[in-house]
């Protein structure tokens, strides 16, 4: 089923208000999961909806938390997020890292006491947008293993840098330290496929490609583990992805005074510690000069020769572009096992289930209107 | 040959100041060189002197270039190094950063028409062991290749992330961007091994492992390419290796507003551009609290289960630290090769050769001592 993405934002709004999230929040939840929907990122967009529902049900969530600032100098700030939902708290925190910017040059500000909160490209392209370049990281549940490990002691840590290249479309990396989110690895159990080898290992530490003991050993914590970027050992790097992942860890837990490692999502609430860091390009180039360069730069790797077989080469953060800007006209695509739960939380919070709107919203009918008015011009 | 660091400090600090560098910069430029072979890469040391010696000769380093502040914010400065040597300028830099950071929190440095800086890692720890975290990077001669390309578009972008987590052995993460440095190629060549598949490809953007043709394409550039982190393709998350290659291209490209890509090394000099970041544990949590979550987070990692056949899990920065004790002890290693190439050198520049001091410096007698002593008391 296909879904306008107001009619989305519309449904889990409400069921965020249902349970005591107060309306501003949930929008910003709202759109930060809705963001990861339109640009793809279908693993951490509506279909979370549950996670945040039962959470805040089961007291795990603090519906009502407001985000409140421990330590500040000119440039840092640290906030303790009272165990609330982890987008308004994150929203917070990159709004003060950018106004501290416009100040120094440079802000920072930690977040502790989290809960999950979305796809951390949203966030660096929150300040990229405004002409300022982000980074911006957070720890998770543990899934990774270290290099020479045989369990789980990281989550995929999440690392994403954007740029203010282009207004539209900036530059933004946003990717896990680990090879592959298990998201992909859950996608390719339910499509029947089979996963490659140098993803995951078993709970001896060896690399395997028994996709459904990887699914449920994820799941149910009994020693599977991803591997972290660069792979097995180090003869490819994977000493370089747990160092990355070490990093992310660092500034999220024992910097920002959060949980870490294995104490991340204990039985009082997830404890997640999230980090931003926005800097003016103003303060060391100018806007126009930087933009230029940048996308001259862009340019040359475009129209750089391209491997057999391949005929084009991406900047971080286009392909995500390009399937908002179909998704935004076409409207969300939702898997029937997603649509059927959204179905049951709606129940739950008395909101009536999603329907099919493709492009009969008000959004939708515009846009195409304005294809076809293009196409006539 | 084995020799005492402070005898090879002493040979590469003449050879410095008989083209012209001042004493104060002939000491700082060896202090990064020879930290790089006391923490065993070698690639990095002193071998790297004939380089700055015929740079200066021919022109294309400025030996008495000082660096310039160019712009600066309470927490942001550009410096332009004039072509000079990188390490000077580097160190200027992260001390700029350090101060601002002890006003405001954070700060953030970037440095433009400099040279080679040697080891990422150096200016990270200089930060660190005076309690701020600090993230360093720098960008190269282009030798990888974007995920889909066929030929070297960036250089190794190494990356350098330090933590105050400990007064002697600070954390620190330093890695290029790509599986492996050119310099490890080289190294398997001359030692008659062989290469990985998945390290680097040929012109037609294909890996292979045909060693000679890799070294010697990487040298005249004919085409041949290093693989971003992560590998070929984006199976094994190669675009995340290629996406962390371009964000540090974008901070020390067009941001630094120094050269970038294939443009970095023209005739004119190198133009690289540099970029360092510091910010006070302190602002944001106590050190003391900082430094015990950190430590109990490695102590769980090194304690935790192994992959069969391992029996350690170390923690970024570790095998380095514990290379530079026992160099410390024994004295550097250096291939007859690289004696005999600091000998010519030497002789260009009017300066004895090395010969083998091992143990019989102060420094080294010393220590042999304190250990003697130790074992008996």
């Amino acid at each position: 089923m296909r879904v306008d993405h107001p009619e989305l934002r519309d449904f889990a709004s409400r069921c965020l208000t249902a349970v005591g999230v107060s309306d501003e929040d949930a929008a910003t939840v709202v759109d930060v999961l809705v963001s990861a929907d339109l640009r793809g990122v279908d693993s951490h967009g509506v279909a979370r909806l549950r996670r945040y529902v039962d959470g805040v049900r089961a007291g795990t969530i603090d519906p009502r938390a407001a985000a409140v600032v421990m330590t500040e100098t000119p440039a840092t700030a640290t906030l303790d997020a009272g165990n609330g939902l982890g987008q308004p708290a994150s929203c917070a925190a990159v709004d003060l890292a950018m106004a501290k910017a416009a100040e120094t040059g440079l802000g920072m500000v930690t977040v502790r006491r989290s809960n999950h909160f979305g796809i951390a490209g949203y966030y660096a392209l929150r300040a990229a947008r405004r002409g300022l370049f982000a980074i911006v990281g957070t720890n998770a549940s543990p899934q990774v293993a270290p290099t020479y490990g045989a369990r789980p002691m990281f989550g995929t840590n999440p690392l994403a840098v954007a740029f203010p290249t282009d207004a539209e479309r900036p530059f933004v990396f946003d990717a896990a330290t680990s090879i592959v989110p298990r998201g992909k690895l859950e996608r390719l159990h339910r499509q029947g496929d089979d996963m490659a080898p140098g993803w995951a290992i078993d709970p001896n530490g060896e690399s395997t490609t028994d996709l459904p003991s990887v699914v449920s050993g994820l799941k149910e914590r009994t020693g599977y583990a991803l591997l972290p970027l660069g792979g097995e050992g180090d003869s490819h790097g994977g000493h370089k992805g747990y160092g990355l992942a070490t990093v992310v860890e660092l500034l999220c837990g024992p910097l920002a005074g959060a949980r870490w490692g294995r104490h991340v999502y204990g039985p009082e609430g997830a404890g997640l510690g999230h980090f931003f860091l926005c800097g003016q390009v103003a303060a060391v180039t100018t806007e126009e000069e930087f933009r230029a360069e940048a996308n001259r730069m862009f340019d040359e790797l475009r129209a750089s020769p391209k491997a057999r077989g391949r005929d084009r080469i991406l900047i971080a953060g286009e392909r995500e572009h390009e399937i908002e800007q179909e998704r935004l006209a076409t409207g969300i695509p939702l898997r029937p096992a997603v649509v059927a739960d959204l179905a049951r939380v709606g129940a739950e919070c008395g909101v009536a289930p999603l329907t099919a709107t493709t492009g009969v919203t008000r959004a939708g009918r515009d846009r195409n209107a304005d294809t076809a008015d293009g196409g006539r011009r």
